[in-house]
Order: structure tokens, then sequence, then C-alpha cells
């Protein structure tokens, strides 16, 4: 599978591109396979501190592989194990994004459709080039992007969604950032440049802070007041309690660099 | 009752428009029956694809009848029966328009108040005219929106919310999209064009999609991550299995327009 | 305490200030406990109405006293003790602020990070200067701002907020207000005078509304939607049954000021 997910790692940061570009970097049961053993793999491994989700070609992901799920129709059942089955795997999959201890910055260019558009709301954070659209747009060949709406109203609000969801219709990309599922859109020629540089901001932040940090993040996040309270009173604890937070807190009342271990 | 709202349907559009321009389409105890009354109707006919919620003359919805309420204060128990009967009447409407089987558009002109501006928010989708303005402004005679706030912060965020229902000021319709509570603004004159063009491209797409993704979009809202997957996979593998959905894939595959039952 | 808040009230106004100019407003202990008393103290009185809370100097607030943290790693347990106490007698103050009976409005000049960027997002509205910057950077000296991202996420967007905890960075008023975090944005001449102007606002409405409606907004704002209407409807009863309630809805019907006790 290592030509379907292209792996280029730099210092901490481990950059996956994903590399169909023939189907559009379809979500193929092979792709999701692909980038779940990516994932797993960077899940177990404390040298990544960051991952940047780019892909190659004109678009960044057109969804699932229609073609090979159409196959399936053929089975007994019509497809019912199947289908289940590949939709399963795609959910555990955009699941292990928020649950993986490093950050995860999409990159986008082009469209990012359906599963694609799900892949770019799963994923902390997201930088878009100028002309990338974004679209839940399933309803057009009679299937309701469901599972895409789970990752995309939990980034955007809910009437926006709907009405990706309903119409089929693509938005640009300074209306995904206005709506909150993009954090940055910029010029083509410095897509790249711009998702590199913030994952060497996060790169060079204390490892054990970010993790700590974002599993934190997305355990509070639906809860309570009181009991994100608690759950975040004790992440902080634990990380003030880190002798290189000690170190990293007497650095800045000295106005020196940190000496992290 | 028929007067109070008049049904001008177009296709397969229920379009419904709030026919009480005297009072500004207050929401009289006659005008939330006759809106539950079709909006009962309508859930029922399968015909129907989608709704669109216009208003006649220069408001598109003044809220609570005032005079009709402050009649009530004569009763035994200072109208206390009444009162709690007519919110929840109310409020029982709105939740059908989330609960109906098919999405529901807001047309939106002049002013949407208190009741009427959760009219608004309990839509599915909203479009506005330029010059609409929406307020929660019970709070200027010491009536705080309450329930009005309940779809209110559902759609907008919960500091702008706060404003609206504290200051009693009104927001333009560049701010509502901007915050979410409509999704697209419009020059007057091309306001009913709109919604009614939005309406069609919903009406034109697979019925049965559109139904069952507009009840998973309600249900896994406010689920936790792994719910909201579970809910939404399910409601996917019910999609593909549909004969159309079946027929409007290989369509897409090669490249003709699906031939829908 | 008194030096560290300075309290200025005006008519039904409880004006705050963070009086600490001199380490940015930090949040000493003995500032989170003079926040706490006088919070508490406002709490009770029932003549206060609504509550600016500004700071002096060039800073709103620069959040923790690091040097009186990091003193706390003397202690037989590296601080443990000390780190959780404040900890959470940060939290509890947090959430006095929602749980405050009148409104809170967050008056920001110069910076607010970390825990001071948090004393915004738990406001119930806040005015920025322009030139105003937030920031939850903590990340920068290896701790992770984990309990003001309880605040920061209940604000705006989750991909806005993790990009501020994770680099560290800034974003500015004009960014805060289209992410929610702020409602107005004013030139630096204005800020008081905007503050005090929504104050006014607010102080003229009829107080046991503001009072019901500000605990109904808190109370149902995580809810689902059935019992969302549920808890707000049970408040739109008890306040329309107000005397002052009934008087303020005969003088709007009456096109006359209300006249309230």
């Amino acid at each position: 599978m290592a030509e379907l997910i292209e792996r280029q790692d730099s210092g901490a940061i481990a950059r996956l591109v994903l590399n169909s570009p023939g189907n559009y970097n379809a979500l193929s049961a092979e792709m999701i396979a692909a980038l779940t053993g990516e994932l797993d793999r960077i899940g177990g491994d404390d040298e990544v501190r960051v991952v940047v989700l780019a892909a190659s070609g004109k678009a960044f992901c057109a969804g699932h592989d229609l073609r090979q799920m159409q196959a399936a129709r053929g089975d007994e059942d019509g497809g019912a194990a199947a289908f289940a089955d590949l939709f399963d795997r795609c959910a555990r999959m955009m699941q292990m994004i928020p649950a993986l201890p490093q950050p995860v910055i999409a990159e986008v260019q082009g469209i990012a459709t359906a599963a694609g558009c799900q892949l770019v709301a799963s994923c902390d954070m997201a930088v878009a080039a100028e002309g990338a659209r974004f679209g839940v747009n399933g309803i057009n060949i009679g299937l309701f992007c469901s599972t895409p709406m789970v990752a995309l109203t939990r980034a955007v609000p809910p009437k926006a969604a709907f009405e990706m969801l309903t119409t089929g219709e693509f938005i640009d990309a300074a209306r995904a950032r206005e709506l909150g599922l993009v954090n940055r859109v910029v010029a083509a020629g410095s897509l790249t440049e711009t998702t590199m540089g913030m994952a060497a901001t996060i790169a060079a932040k204390l490892p054990a802070a970010v993790r700590l940090g974002k599993r934190a993040f997305h355990d509070q996040l639906r809860l309570g007041l009181a009991e994100a309270y608690a759950a975040s009173g004790a992440a902080m604890c634990q990380n003030i309690l880190l002798p290189d937070t000690a170190e990293g807190m007497t650095a800045f009342l000295e106005k020196r660099p940190p000496s992290w271990s």
C-alpha cells in the first residue's frame, strides 16, 4: 500500500500525502486501510509531534470510491454487509484523527467532497488554497452524506451545514474559513509552506504539553461546564508538574529560551 | 383558518405564506393552530418534498399577539394556565419544523422579532432580504425571550445571542448571515426567486435520501462523536440500499442523469 | 484587597476595574480572591443590575501570576496541592460569572492571554478596543491552556480554538468578533463609553426579567431541544406573570413607556 500514501517526514513532522490523483484520491478500501495504518503507526511513535495530511494532484479528496462500492451490489445481500463494513471502517478511521496524540493539519487544494470534506472536518485544523471548494454532495446521486455530516456539523453552524447537505452545492475557501471549517486561506503557491510552517510552530512546543492538551481538548468539548472544568483542571495539574514545564516557566521569568529535555 | 395562511404549492414545493399583515403576521392562537395544521398535513404528504415559509406584507413575523395575551389576565388565575398552554402550543409548533420529513426554508423580509425570530431560527435554512432585521426584543417590554432563545442559541454563537436577548437590539441581515442565523442575503426583489430556487434544487434530489438525511441530521446534532457515527452510519446504510440510490450511483459513473422511480 | 480591584459604580452598574497594571493585572491568588469577593457581593446585591469588568493599564489581563506559582514548587509535594487548589479557585471564580444573576460585560484593551482570555470568554458579553489581542499561549512555556480552553471552546468554533491553543498565536479584535469571542470592536477612545452604554441599556430593562432570562439562558444551553423548551417555557411563564411585565405589555399596547415598580 506504500504507493497510496506517500510519507514525507521532515524532522518531527509526519507528512502524509494521499497519492492517488487519478481518482482524485478517493477513499477506496485500500486508501482507508493505508491511512488507518499510517495513523496507527504515528499514534505509537513518540518522535512524531505533528501531522500534515496533504494530497497530490488537482483535488484533495473526492470521497468514497463509487466504482468499488457498486461492485458490492452483486453480493448475495445486495452489498448490505459490505457497505456497513466500509462505512464502519471509514468512520473509525475518521475518529482516529481526534484520538491521535498529535495534532493533524489538513492541507487542501482543489475539491474536498463527501468523505473528502469529512476528512478535512475531522482534522484538528485545516488550511485551504484559494480556489479550494468544499461540498457534501452525495445527495446529487441520491446518497445523503450522513457520515460526513457528523464531522461537518461539529465544525460549522447547523444552517450552513444543512444547506450544503441538501443542496449539494459547494462553498469556497473564504466561506469555509468564515464558517470555521478551515483556519487559513492562502495562495496556492504558499499552501505547503503555510501548513509546514504551522506544523513547525507546533513541533517546537513541549511535546508532552501538546499531547496532554489535545487529549484534554477533545475530552471536554461536549461536557457541561463543571464537568469540563474538572477534567481540564486535572490535565492542567498533570501538565504543570512536568519538569520541562517547570523549566519553561522559569525560563520565561528569566527572559531566556527554555532548555527542554 | 384558511385565510391566516395562504398555501401556494408549486409542484413538490409547499409554499406557506403567513397572511395577517395587519398585525405583522403575529403568532396568535389562531395563527399557531393554522401553522400547526399545515405542518401536520405536510408531514403526512409524500408529494411534498420541500417547504418554503414566507410572509405577506412589510414584516415576516412580529412574535406573539400581545393584545390577545393580555386578555387572559382577566382569568381567575391571572392567565397562568392560558400562558402555559400558549407557550406549550407554540414550542410544540416550533419543534414540528426540525421533526418534519421535509426541509423548511424561511423567506424573510422586514422584521422577525421574538417568536418571529424563533420561527426563522427553527427552520432548517433561511434566506433574508437586504433590509431584514432580527431581534428577540421581548426584554424591552419586560418579557425576556426565553423560548425564542432556545432556537436562537442553537443557531448562533452564545455571546451574540446573549447581546440580542438582553439589549433588545436588532441585528441586520448581513450580521445574521455572519452569525449563522440565515444562509443567504439577497436583494428584496430576488427574495422569492431565491428561496423557490433553493427549494427547486432540493425538490430535484431523491426524496427518500433527503428525508432520511434530514432525520439523521437532527438525530445526531447533540450526540457524542461515537454515538453520532453509529446513528449516521445506520442512516447511510439504509440510504445506499435504496434501488434509486443504486441507480443514482450507476448513472454518475456512466456520466448520465439518473432515472429515478 | 481594595486596591487590587477598583469598584466604580454608576447607578445600577457595578464597574470592576482590575487594578494591578504593573503585572498586567495578573490573576494572582490575591486577585482571584478579590474578584471572587466582589462577584460574591454583587451576586447578593439586588441594586446591581449589570456588571462591567474592565482593567487599568495597557493590558486587560495576562493570566496567572507565574512568579507566585513557581514559588510553590518548593513545597514538599513539588506544588501539586497548591496548583490543584489554585486552578480550582480560578475555575470556581470563572464559573461564578455565568452563575451571577447580573449580565457581565468584559471591556478589553491590549492583551488578554491565558486565564485573561478565559476571563473574557467567561463573561456574558465582551467589547474590545481596536488593537486588542487574544491568546491562550501557555503552550509557549510548556503549559497547555487546558482550563482557559473550557471557556474558549464554548465561545468560538473548535478549529479556531485548537489553533490558538497549539500555536500560541494571537488573534486580533476583528477576528475575535468574527469568531464570537467578542460582541463589538470599537476605537480605543470609545471603549468605556461603549461598554457603559451597553450596560445602561440593560440596566434600563426590567431587572427581574433580565435575571430570570440570564439564568434560563445558561440553564438551557447544552440541553436537548425538548428539555430546553421545557426549562425555558417555565421561565417564560414565571416572567409573564410578574406584575411589572403585565404593565410592560399594557404600556406597549398603549404606546407609552412602562411605569415599573
